[in-house]
């Protein structure tokens, strides 16, 4: 059993992503302070997963202070910028911690925790029935249980739900620059004991055009009203591919990834992230050391690109999305 | 005044690009069993300056001992499969051995090498005259002087050329595995006190959709009869993005890279190479140690992505092309 998060008796724990695949390193969360450091750093990652730990992070605050609420709940809604699930999952702790102090947010991170892991496992089974027959299936970044909370995912409890059902092979894409495939979604996939192989972001496309993938299945960190998907950079390109190829780009995400608020994928703030991801990868310089850089940390792929959105609730075209299934 | 290789007095020395940017290290080729090794380990690339090398290499060989002519010619031919200079080439090369012996085997080694500087400044001020007004430019790999021999290169003659009659902004895709956009397009810019921002090859398509490329140049590997492009993996997502964004996407090449035998990009044999390039970056290891891994070295870009190819004697589109110029 994977889990990339632990919140018993108070206790709130996570595994350093950043140290996988060679090393299992839990860490303590004590503070809202550590949680968004770690967020920020990319220790704790995936926006589901984002979610669960800003939310039982603000719990463990209040627990300790409860005139820190407001205070610390602003500080993790601003550690990252473009998941959505961050501020959904902190408004709901703050306004039980208003209600009923540092019982009842305990409680309510308790419960979002509890409905992510329900939810990961409707989004696998409800993609394994639009995928039926997949055999030979591309996914970018990491979206298992690293990135969700619980045992399950999004893009990868779909993959997960389609090899219990048959054989499967993964084409997982490394994701520059910080290589959330190759250190997190092979590690996952291993464990899984599902088959797969690793390629270079910029090997999808071709592959996708040779034939070689039967459907492209990713997360999302935010979905606009009108369809479009923020999720990691370089899945637009994917997406691209796959329409040019004719199979179907499918994105796997919780319901709290819809954000009703927000026009189109053109209204996300886009994060940049640091220049050094990009000219390094772990200790290694692969450039000159002050060259500038771009480092968008996602991309927007348009609606008319996705073939459907997979939530708890169900698959449905990207057009016209309303939340919570209504 | 960068070089990748120097061919004076019969004497074979290349730039050691594995090594570059951070150390400028010369290595001498002192037969065709180097210069095969040398290519293949990647320490010289770039399909043009292949060919320049390969052919001194045979000529080098045949001072040493013509009798070693046809399996020299051998084996330099199979040193990487998908560039069709390298065969144009050493079959030059050979030709001139066997009617003249080593000393015409010399001279028609240097006549390649000085073809290819006339070829590279002829397409620069081609594709510079296409290209007038724009200001950010986006390229993939590296096509400049490392990859083509002389001072000039393909896309990166271009892009000098463009420099040369004004402002200009270059977006250099990283290009994994092996980083040659990191590595060499980055530091030949910088020498060439070009601007220039590096992004993973993954942020590729979401900036051009955010309007911030005016144009995408790349070069070619080999050129079907049809118009398909074959270039360094990674290129087709590029070609796919400007498509979507209206924008121009241009294929810099010497005509040599034409190959009216192949009928289409589909009949090109791709080099798939070896997984170790995926799994590490430099010394470090990014992935389990075992994970079976997929590394072609080249994608197709169908001719109808492309809007121009840019050869030493002009522009002209994909489709119905039909080499030297005639």
């Amino acid at each position: 059993v994977i889990a990339a998060v632990r919140f018993e008796g108070g206790r709130l724990e996570v595994l350093d992503q950043t140290r996988l695949p060679h090393e299992e390193v839990w860490l303590t969360l004590g503070s809202a302070a550590e949680a968004a450091e770690a967020i920020r750093r990319l220790a704790v990652r995936g926006a589901p997963l984002i979610g669960v730990v800003a939310g039982c992070a603000l719990a463990v605050e209040v627990a300790l202070d409860p005139g820190r609420l407001e205070a610390a709940a602003l500080e993790l809604r601003g550690a990252r910028p473009t998941a959505v699930n961050l501020a959904w999952a902190v408004d709901r702790v703050a306004a039980a911690a208003r209600a009923g102090g540092a019982a009842a947010a305990r409680a309510e991170a308790e419960a979002i925790n509890a409905e992510q892991e329900a939810a990961n496992l409707a989004i696998g089974s409800y993609g394994a029935d639009l995928l039926a027959g997949a055999r030979r299936v591309l996914t970018h970044c990491n979206t298992g249980a690293l990135a969700c909370g619980g045992e399950g995912g999004t893009a990868l409890a779909v993959i997960a739900a389609l090899a219990a059902r048959g054989p499967l092979e993964v084409l997982a894409c490394e994701t520059r620059p910080l290589l959330q495939g190759a250190r997190l979604t092979v590690w996952e996939l291993a464990r899984a004991g599902i088959p797969c192989a690793l390629c270079v972001d910029g090997a999808a496309a071709g592959l996708i055009a040779r034939g070689e993938v039967d459907a492209v299945v990713v997360g999302a960190d935010r979905i606009a009203a009108n369809g479009d998907v923020v999720n990691k950079v370089g899945t637009y390109a994917h997406a691209l591919a796959a329409h040019a190829a004719g199979i179907p780009f499918v994105v796997a995400a919780p319901e709290s990834t819809l954000d009703p608020a927000t026009p189109t994928g053109a209204d996300v703030t886009i994060e940049e992230r640091a220049a050094d991801e990009v000219r390094h990868v772990g200790p290694t310089l692969t450039t000159l050391p002050d060259v500038p850089v771009r480092n968008p940390a996602f991309d927007v792929t348009p609606a008319d690109l996705v073939t459907a959105i997979v939530t708890e609730h169900g698959a449905r075209p990207p057009r016209g999305l309303t939340p919570n299934g209504v």
